[in-house]
C-alpha cells in the first residue's frame, strides 16, 4: 500500500541552532513542507532581526530547500505596539511560556496578567499564540491546571487564535469543543506513550519530555482525537533533540527527538486503526484550514515496507538518539 | 546538638553480591546495628544453603564485624511444609515480589492465588510476609491496586505478620491502622521526594526506584507518620545500589542508593520538624517490638554538624551515586 501526503506540516518544531541544526534540520525538510520554528534560543528570539537571521540559518541549514518553509515564531514578552508592528508580518505567532516550565524558558511569562497588554494587542494585529500551557504544580497536574488560563484567554479575547501546544490530557482534548477559538497541537510520543513508557519499567531518558505523558486514559483521548482528524488538532511533533550527553547522565534534559521518523510511525499508526485517509487532514489540511496557510506544494510517499529505525542520527559533532531508536517500523518513506 | 541513637536497624536493604557488596555492605555496616537483606539475587536466594552462604559473604564483606547482625530472608516461592521448617530457623522472612515488579524480580509470583498454601504454612510457623506490594497496572498507581491484596492477607491469616514494605501512598499509611497485623516500612527518599523530584524538572536518574516516588499528599502523609514514629512503621531504607553505567543510561535501573547517609538525613529531617525524640523508635524499637527484636547493642552518634555527601563511592572496581551526591546536609555521623 502506498500513501502519499500533501504538504505534511509539523507545527512546533524544535531545530536548535548552529551545529545541531545543522544536523536536525534537513531531517525534517525530508519529510515535511514546513514546520512551525519554536524560539527558545539562547537567548531567545523576540526582535525582527533574531527572527530574519535565524529563518536565514535555518534555510542555510536545508541548503536553501525551496520545498521547505520556516514558519518563525517570536518568544513571548511583552511587546510595545510598534515592536509587534513591526514583528507582525515575519512571525507566523508568538510563543507564550511560563518561566521555566522548559528547556530555555527560564525568560518566560511570570504571572498572565503581566502578558495581557500584548496579548490584547495580539488579537487586534490577528496573531496567534502559542503556548506552552503548564502550571508550576505537580508534574502530573501541570497541564490540567492550567486549562483555567486557556477557559480565561479564550473567552477574554474570542479574536485570538490561541494553540494549546503539545497537548497531553483528556481535559485537553474536550477543551477543543468548548471554545471556538482554541485549537491545539499533539505529538508523536504523547499518541504512543504514557507516563508507564517513561518510568514504568526501566528509566527512559529518550522518551523524557515536558509536558510529561500523562495517563492510559488520556494517551486514548488523545489518539481518538487525532484518529478521527479532529478538525481542531494537529500534528506538531514537538521534535526536541539535546546531545546524547545531555540525556544519558545524571539529571536528563526533556525533549524527544522524533522528525525523522514521525510520518512513517504516523502512517504506520493510522493504518492499524483503519484510519489512514484522515492523516492528511492530521498532518497538514486542518492546520492550512486553521490558519490559512499556503505551504509549499510537496509530496511525500510512504509504504507500508519495513524501516529500521537508525539507533543515532550523527553529523557536526552531534549525536542524537531517536524515539525507538534501533526497532524497526513496518512502514517508511519512499 | 548530640543525638545517640541504640542499635539502628534498616529494615530494607539490598547489598547485591561479588564486589558490589564489599563495596556497600561495610557501609551499612558503619551505621547500622542490623538490616534486613533482601534475597533477589540472580538466581534468588530459597534455600537454607545459599541464605547461609550469603549470610557468610555479607559477614566477610563487613570484615566479620559482631556488631552488624544481617536478618535474612528467603524469596517467596511455594515451598513444601518441609522446606520451610528447614528454613524457619534461617532466615526473618520471606520477600514477596509479584513477578517482574522490580529488579531481578523475574521469579516472583504470578498470581496470588497459588501463593496461598505457602502463605498459610508461614502462618502456622510465624514467619513473616514481607511484600513488595505492587500491581501490574498503571506506575502511578500500582501500589494503591494491591492494597486490596494486603485488605485479603490480612483478613485471612490474621495471625501472619504482614510487612508492606516501602510503602508510598497515604492510603498504604491509612491501612497500617486497619488490620493489627499488617505492619510497614518507608524509605529515606519516600519522606524527602515526589514525582516531581524525579521527572518534574531535569529527569533524575538517582532517585528513580520502584515503588515510584508519588504525589505530594502521598509524600506528607508518610512524613507525618514517620515522623510521630507510628508504632507500625519502621525505617527500611531500600538503599539498592547499581553501578553507574546501570542508572546514566538509555533504560535506567530502578534503585536508590542510600545505606550511609540515612542516619544523618533522617537526624536532619526529624530535627527540622522538632521530632528527633522519636528517631530512636523509626529506625529501631519498632522494629524491635514488631518482630521482637534483639540486634547488636550498639550506639552511633550524630551532631548537627554539616556534612558533605561524596559524589559518589568507589572500590573493587564499583561505582555507586549516592542519592544528593555532592550536597551537604546539616547533620552528620561522628
Amino acid at each position: 500500500m502506498i500513501l502519499e501526503l500533501q504538504s505534511p506540516l509539523d507545527m512546533h518544531l524544535h531545530v536548535r541552532d548552529a551545529q545541531m541544526l545543522r544536523l536536525v534540520a534537513p531531517l525534517s525538510a525530508d519529510s515535511f513542507a514546513g514546520a512551525v520554528i519554536m524560539p527558545n534560543l539562547v537567548p531567545p528570539v523576540t526582535s525582527v532581526d533574531s527572527v530574519e537571521a535565524y529563518r536565514s540559518r535555518i534555510m542555510q541549514a536545508v541548503g536553501d530547500n525551496e520545498h521547505f518553509k520556516p514558519y518563525m515564531t517570536a518568544f513571548f514578552k511583552n511587546y510595545t505596539e510598534s515592536e509587534l508592528l513591526a514583528l507582525k508580518d515575519h512571525v507566523f505567532g508568538l510563543k507564550l511560556y511560563p518561566a521555566g516550565a522548559t528547556t530555555n524558558s527560564e525568560g518566560g511569562v511570570k504571572g498572565m496578567d503581566e502578558a495581557e497588554s500584548t496579548i490584547r494587542l495580539m488579537e487586534e494585529m490577528g496573531i496567534p499564540l502559542l503556548v506552552h500551557g503548564e502550571s508550576h504544580g505537580f508534574v502530573m497536574d501541570r497541564e490540567e491546571e492550567f486549562l483555567s488560563v486557556y477557559r480565561h484567554l479564550a473567552q477574554k479575547y474570542p479574536k485570538l487564535t490561541i494553540s494549546m501546544e503539545h497537548i497531553t490530557t483528556a481535559s485537553a482534548v474536550g477543551l477543543l469543543d468548548e471554545f471556538e477559538n482554541l485549537v491545539a497541537t499533539v505529538t508523536l510520543q504523547h499518541l504512543f506513550i504514557t507516563l508507564d513508557d517513561v518510568a514504568g519499567g526501566m528509566l527512559k531518558p529518550h522518551l523524557f519530555c515536558k509536558p510529561i505523558a500523562k495517563r492510559p486514559e488520556d494517551r486514548e483521548a488523545l489518539l481518538e482525537a487525532a484518529l478521527k482528524a479532529h478538525p481542531k488538532l494537529m500534528f506538531g511533533s514537538d521534535s526536541a533533540p539535546h546531545p546524547i550527553h545531555a540525556k544519558e547522565s545524571c539529571g536528563c534534559a526533556a525533549g524527544v527527538f522524533t522528525a525523522p521518523l514521525a510520518l512513517p510511525k504516523l502512517a504506520e499508526l493510522f493504518a492499524k486503526h483503519d484510519c489512514i485517509a484522515n492523516l492528511q487532514a492530521f498532518v497538514s489540511d486542518n492546520a492550512c484550514k486553521i490558519y490559512g496557510l499556503t505551504p509549499p506544494k510537496t509530496s511525500v510517499k510512504l509504504e507500508d515496507k519495513p524501516m529500521s529505525i537508525p539507533s543515532s542520527y550523527e553529523g557536526f559533532g552531534q549525536k542524537v538518539i531517536p524515539m525507538d531508536a534501533g526497532e524497526t517500523i513496518s512502514w517508511s518513506i519512499i
